[in-house]
């Protein structure tokens, strides 16, 4: 899977992550995290390393390049980079996920996200998701790309073990899923049974939510966390992350 | 509480924010929030606009001045300043409520926060608490300053709702309140009975926590969230939001 300088600096842009089938994780960090995943999902074994020469001793069981802090900086994104970058096909994660159980030891649910524009929402969802175990998530079409540098790093390695589905239509989840729950201003409690009986949570747009039109076409049933009514919002990320909380809550 | 153009310049430093006493709330949509905030919290009332000539017929009850746009650009924090922006004094932020009621009418509970940083997830968390209605947020010293412009900005108006405490140091909490949680890898479940009776919920800095030595100290008493364990930690405001959360869960 290596890929040339030339190559590599093109990962910077959507088009080219998509048309290569990688992206890059920068840091010691991520790829401790990386090695991590891949013990229990080995198609992530074929994710490469670069590493400047401060590196190139650094124990991995993953094939190793060693370039110039010159080249590291030229393809990296960040100002100042770590001297150690992984290049990960994004088809290993679309496979199950890189941790053998779940927080609760129930079935895996979906999570949609439609439109979402904010990487480091992203990044935070990705990270609760993968936080409780047994969560896929997937992405419509338009939303921000989850192989974006600025996604990778907020997810802090958790983006190497949830699945992922990119470019999914809105249209086709009644199709694939049973019960889908949405939320609204208005609708039952999230402590209500139903809320943990659905299979795929669908979460829209930051500022303008999912169109009431399409939810009721998709028969989504609606919940809501009750508020005390002095503001209008929650964070996008924020009611991701309640919802995962109370589908692992333990009574 | 006008200040002259000079003295607003400055307002983009802590230092002088907490010398006049006051911060400032950029943007339309913060302006109506603080309108919305001032009809419960009569100490908002002495906040005052600043607006440009475009602005100058914005219905408010507020006292309104209308300056240039270029003395706007030069008070403002955003690249292209929206035209209007309220001058808010601090003290009015310390006092009760800005709502009469809660989501579940219970007492009003303390969150502490140990030396944030990020000034986007203390932004998350004030939302969240306006949210939910009845949460003081308490912040220590070496904490990210609550009236900088991106923890106001990332609050979207929940500032102006929730009572703040500043410079709260970590040992005089012993002294006010009976029964403090912390959040540890270890501990009860939050769904735990005990998590609801306590008065004062601690939360440590991003990166370090809080030392465990300071919690014996204080006898606080620790709560997890339970996951699978494939990463090592959760996002602070996550964390924050799924406790607020919790607390305000109805069976």
């Amino acid at each position: 899977m290596s890929l040339n300088l030339d190559e590599l600096k093109k990962l910077q842009q959507k088009k080219y992550r998509h048309e290569f089938g990688c992206f890059l994780a920068e840091g010691e960090h991520l790829a401790l995290e990386l090695e991590k995943a891949a013990l229990h999902k080995p198609t992530l074994r074929t994710s490469e390393l670069y590493v400047t020469e401060e590196f190139q001793h650094w124990a991995t069981t993953l094939r190793k390049h060693v370039i110039t802090d010159k080249q590291m900086a030229q393809i990296c994104d960040t100002q100042t980079p770590q001297g150690i970058v992984a290049l990960v096909p994004i088809a290993a994660l679309q496979l199950g996920q890189a941790t053998p159980h779940s927080a609760t030891g129930e079935k895996e649910r979906a999570i949609y996200l439609h439109e979402i524009q904010d990487p480091g929402n992203l990044g935070t969802i990705l990270r609760t998701l993968a936080w409780f175990g047994n969560f896929r998530c997937l992405l419509s079409p338009g939303s921000v790309d989850p192989f974006n540098p600025k996604v990778v790093r907020a997810s802090m390695g958790a983006i190497f073990h949830v699945p992922l589905e990119v470019e999914v239509p809105l249209e086709t989840l009644s199709a694939n899923f049973k019960r889908i729950a949405c939320l609204d201003m208005q609708g039952s409690s999230l402590s209500a049974k139903a809320f943990k009986e659905c299979d795929c949570y669908l979460f829209g747009n930051e500022a303008r939510g999912v169109p009431h039109e399409q939810l009721q076409k998709l028969g989504a049933q609606p919940f809501a966390i009750p508020g005390s009514g002095a503001i209008e919002s929650l964070n996008l990320a924020t009611v991701v992350n309640m919802c995962a909380y109370e589908l692992n809550r333990r009574p």
